[in-house]
């Protein structure tokens, strides 16, 4: 059975098409009772009228693009759950890529999106896009654009972020209030401005409570990807560079949990021997051995704050009316756990 | 800058729209010059080819839809993967929704990806789904769909499961195997095809090796999903029940999880007291204290299965081929951890 056509409706009610779709449309030239007729045969045929046409009318697509590098990841899918919760209750669909943390795939998603004539695209940047070229073409070509978690600060679009530095900062300060005096910072790939940030963050209260930087200290993600693997890696690359290190700054729970894993492993207590604090709250970091303690996130709610801003451009654009490019800063928060001491 | 027409080509390169529209489809009466001309044309402008004027001349989307239940879910977030990464590669969009484990809210979704003419759907149940009218409905439409792992056996389409039933006999084979002799389950809610098939596996395993099926030993999920709270909850209602037991099959690692949890906090030793396996094979499984003894459930292939069939079918259909509806059965695996005694 094929879907049923606005013509096979008018000729089973033996009415033009025009009336069909005039009553459809709720014109008032059209009688009472020849709306209930064509409403009434319309869902006894279960008639769905052509998106396509709709579309090529009214110039939208009512759909959205979303860039993010990865899905199998606790902090995105949380996003994408509340990016696709509010966009259902607008009626919005939204198409879902994934970048890989690769540049070149993210440019080759925008383009594909943009030719799908997408009505706006919602993006997290992969940790390999130092290039910012592809974005700034969406925004000259009046394409609504949202950036999140992982921004471009010289991109400008609206942005749902959180203080990175800040909340980085407070991480470092609990471990030092916990009497931490030599700190460890495993910091993640080098290009992502929360990377930077959240490295920034670290350095600040070291130097703020008197305690020196020493840049051999700083682990660097070479692989590009915040994986278990890495944290491990790194943890062993400490134990061997430091005998002294009392404490960990890590800037993703994933990696932090790999450090802990082989902490485990080699004997090493945690928080006794060295102390350890994560960045992002992951489901599974309230269920390790020990506790993870960490800096929450908001993922879902970082999702429906990115959409909403998105939402209002795309209307603004849609009514002329002036566009006010925003940032909106979530707020982060501390939650001890048993990997750092009371 | 407002997209680039192929109008404005045409005028740019004072040639009619038509000649343009030629020389970009490679036509053989458009001269190699001309071509070279609108290409280089083209490629300056950044012209796209509207896609909603291409989708109403050749009838196809190149979008499909995807209903999952939930999408912070590792088992899930991986088949989404392995989906998206196979849809690229033929040029295929994918919009996902979420039904939230309900019936109502996934048969809205299906009319919405109606609406919007998706060349097909892949779907997995929610657990509150218990009325196929609305997927006969989508075959009777002859549109192209797949379910995935969450499948009614009576829908007549393409399938990619695993043996449940197989997988969950193994399951609790280790257990009886490692010394276990009265073994509880955690079977999840109520309607799920994969839950019933969990469950008569569990069973037959019992019965298979001489050991009573006590019906008092498997607790069903009231909530409805299958939670880390419904596994705390389930271990302190078993420890209420019974004294006796020493081995549980609990049917997605997320429960088991939650179960492990209670069980450390109030002293109770696995695997030497209980003993736990799991199903899904989840990450967090490999770092709780103990690791989680589970089946491995190979989401990110079954993913990439399940969009292999939907696109055989639809590349079917368009040829007017036979469509051959296939079920698919992924091998599952027995990972061993510490959850369970040697």
């Amino acid at each position: 059975m094929k879907p049923v056509t606005l013509k096979q409706i008018a000729e089973t009610l033996n009415m033009s098409v025009s009336t069909v779709s005039k009553a459809l449309k709720d014109y008032p030239d059209v009688s009472k009772k020849t709306k209930r007729l064509v409403k009434e045969t319309v869902d006894l045929l279960n008639y769905k009228p052509n998106a396509f046409a709709v579309n090529l009318r009214t110039k939208e697509s009512k759909t959205i693009g979303l860039i993010i590098p990865e899905v199998v990841h606790h902090f995105f899918s949380s996003v994408i759950k509340g990016i696709i919760a509010r966009a259902e209750k607008k009626g919005y669909l939204v198409i879902i890529l994934q970048s890989n943390e690769s540049y070149e795939l993210e440019k080759k998603q925008i383009d594909l999106l943009l030719s799908k004539r997408v009505d706006g695209i919602l993006i997290s940047l992969a940790n390999g896009t130092g290039n910012f070229k592809h974005l700034n073409d969406l925004i000259s070509q009046d394409l609504p654009l949202v950036m999140f978690d992982k921004i471009a600060k010289i991109v400008n679009c609206s942005k749902v972020i959180i203080n990175d530095r800040k909340a980085a900062y407070t991480a470092t300060q609990h471990l030092i209030d916990t009497g931490c005096k030599r700190i460890a910072h495993f910091r993640g790939p080098l290009l992502p401005q929360n990377s930077i940030d959240r490295f920034l963050g670290y350095k600040k209260a070291l130097t703020d409570n008197g305690l020196p930087y020493d840049p051999s200290l700083v682990y660097i993600c070479e692989c590009g990807d915040n994986s278990f693997e890495e944290g491990k890696e790194s943890a062993r690359k400490l134990l061997n560079d430091h005998t002294d290190v009392d404490g960990i700054f890590i800037n993703t729970d994933m990696v932090a949990i790999g450090a802990i894993t082989e902490f485990n492993k080699l004997g090493i207590k945690i928080p006794e021997d060295i102390s350890v604090v994560g960045f992002s709250n992951w489901f599974m970091s309230s269920v390790i051995s020990p506790t993870l303690t960490t800096i929450n996130q908001p993922g879902y709610e970082m999702g429906k704050e990115a959409f909403k801003l998105l939402y209002k451009e795309i209307k603004n654009r849609k009514q002329n009316s002036p566009i006010k490019l925003k940032t909106i800063e979530l707020e982060t928060k501390l939650i001890k756990r048993g990997s750092t001491k009371n």
